[in-house]
């Protein structure tokens, strides 16, 4: 039987969200059944909420950076039980057979992967995310969330964790490596927690000084504010790999040149623009600019594990249901540190000062 | 005592080349004399006499594709001997001791590695290239041509041929791997016989489909005109890697849907606009845009060496200084199959049909 639970959606796009009452399927063989602890706002959130990269299904019910415990596992679940601390992140299923699927890389199946929320399940029903006290999963796209992990501030590894994760380890990240953040938000903190924890040297490259204090607690070596020409000038050839985090325009060509021969800029939030760039600035250091969406099922246990092993986790607000609409207002402008997450329990009634 | 050798130069920009005396310095203890025999004409050389990339240091006496004859050698040369067949491309020196010259990149030298025209030595005095009978090097600089290569069809491939080499090579490229190779010219024809060689099954991307004997002919499986939108669609997702060769603005976002996951797409070219594209054409599949300069004096040598072992050289036209204008009028239309290499003789004495 279909369960019946509590929610927040958006009745339409750029609308405030609302509670809402939607269905979770009846858990089949292979799924579980998630009792929700926490989920993060993810800058994606606000773009599915405002239909930017195409017409969104409403009501639309966000969230895929989700917490939770088991509570029920369907018969053929081998992996999960009742009690479980579990994850999911940005992808609930895929193809399961193309080459992507096989090697792990769930997140660029050749069919498309099928996203947490604002996507449909093979039915054609509307997935809904995690702004809500349950979900049902596949077992195969749950990852496990270690103990040593709060499951608050582990919620936003789920997306901003791996997103980070995976370039850094797959650009070999160790001890010595010249790494860059640009921007710290709710990629960029995670980003510098999880390249301090590998080893690499960390600079935050941030377009104010004023987050200076945060970035060398989380692990920076220095801040270098980018509203200030002569960092570029300075800074010349200087890392070997680059995370742009932040979806705004930035001076590619001058970013490009701090790179050093072989360096990297890896490109990890969505520029409203095209990016633009001169190729001399790649041609004058065997250079390259690379895309790097979030990661596949494996690499998410892996970040969480590697997280575990060294105490990372997010710097996060705690909001409810009641304060998601300010806090959503609040991300869009830039002011939280560094990731808000719901209280799921919160969802279960509507709060009186939600006034319906 | 310097050496007054004859030469070809452009006294201005835009101007046309017409004879000049020219001085070679006296050979110094680690330097060589080269006869020229041949000289091929680099696109590069247009953007010199143009002062497209800065001003240049005029009378300017073109060419980066030489090859020739050791005819002298100083007292601590052990390389060469006279008589012995090398090569001189694009680079003449360099610093020696930043970690790029240490590991054999010279072209990407801190310091700037010092061209082999348009440039100064150490004394400031410029550096003139191979549009002329001689030339004085330091041996760390030359190349050794082999002997199964013919020197008039291997000179291209001390630039345009190193140039295609080193992507291929650096991306691993063997047995199935999936080329592309935009742009069928002078660099483009010898990536697909490179590519070839090395085992990939190679595709042409070419505007139209005029070239698709000779794509075909050089090693090719098939060329596709880029002028028919479907050409984008139907190979949506087919290579592993794009050798982007024309410095004409392209629609990156379509040739960077044509990468499968983890495709790098390699500039070679430096087109005259900034390039633009949307990031999710990098995202949706872990791409990459890198930048490639030709190739250090290592890597030169390994590019001759391959060549020599598959039969590689170049498709030239063979022209005499008389006839260098008009090639060089019609490399700026695209109008050779494939590359102009000039019989250095012809520098020897003024010809009667340039008028002076």
């Amino acid at each position: 039987m279909p369960l019946t639970v509590p929610a927040w959606a958006a009745p339409a796009p750029g609308a405030p969200l609302e509670p809402i009452t939607i269905t979770r399927r009846d858990p089949g063989d292979h799924d579980i059944l998630i009792e929700i602890a926490y989920t993060g706002i993810c800058h994606t959130d606000l773009h599915h909420l405002r239909s930017d990269w195409g017409p969104g299904i409403f009501p639309l019910v966000p969230g895929h950076e989700i917490t939770g415990t088991v509570t029920a596992v369907g018969p053929a679940v081998t992996r999960y039980a009742v009690g479980d601390r579990v994850g999911v992140g940005c992808l609930i299923d895929s193809c399961r057979r193309c080459p992507a699927c096989l090697r792990g890389d769930e997140q660029y199946c050749a069919r498309g992967h099928t996203a947490t929320y604002n996507s449909r399940d093979d039915r054609g029903e509307p997935n809904h995310g995690g702004y809500s006290t349950h979900l049902v999963v596949d077992e195969r796209y749950a990852v496990r969330v270690p103990d040593a992990l709060p499951l608050d501030r582990a919620a936003p590894l789920l997306c901003a964790g791996v997103t980070a994760y995976a370039p850094l380890a797959r650009h070999g990240v160790t001890a010595g490596t010249r790494v860059a953040v640009v921007g710290l938000g709710g990629v960029g903190h995670l980003a510098v927690r999880i390249a301090h924890a590998m080893g690499a040297e960390v600079t935050v490259l941030s377009r104010s000084p004023r987050k200076k204090d945060d970035a060398l607690r989380l692990g920076a070596t220095a801040l270098h504010a980018t509203s200030d020409p002569e960092v570029f000038e300075k800074l010349a050839g200087s890392f070997d790999l680059i995370l742009n985090t932040v979806s705004g325009d930035i001076d590619l060509d001058a970013h490009l040149r701090l790179l050093g021969l072989d360096g990297t800029l890896v490109g990890l939030g969505v520029p409203e623009r095209p990016v633009t760039f001169g190729m001399f600035s790649l041609l004058l250091g065997r250079r390259s600019v690379e895309g790097s969406l979030f990661g596949g099922i494996a690499e998410t246990q892996r970040t969480l594990d590697f997280c575990a092993r060294h105490s990372v986790v997010a710097e996060t607000e705690k909001v409810t249901a009641a304060g998601l609409n300010e806090a959503l207002g609040r991300l869009g402008t830039g002011d939280v540190r560094y990731r808000f997450v719901i209280d799921a329990a919160s969802f279960a009634s509507p709060p009186a000062t939600a006034g319906r």
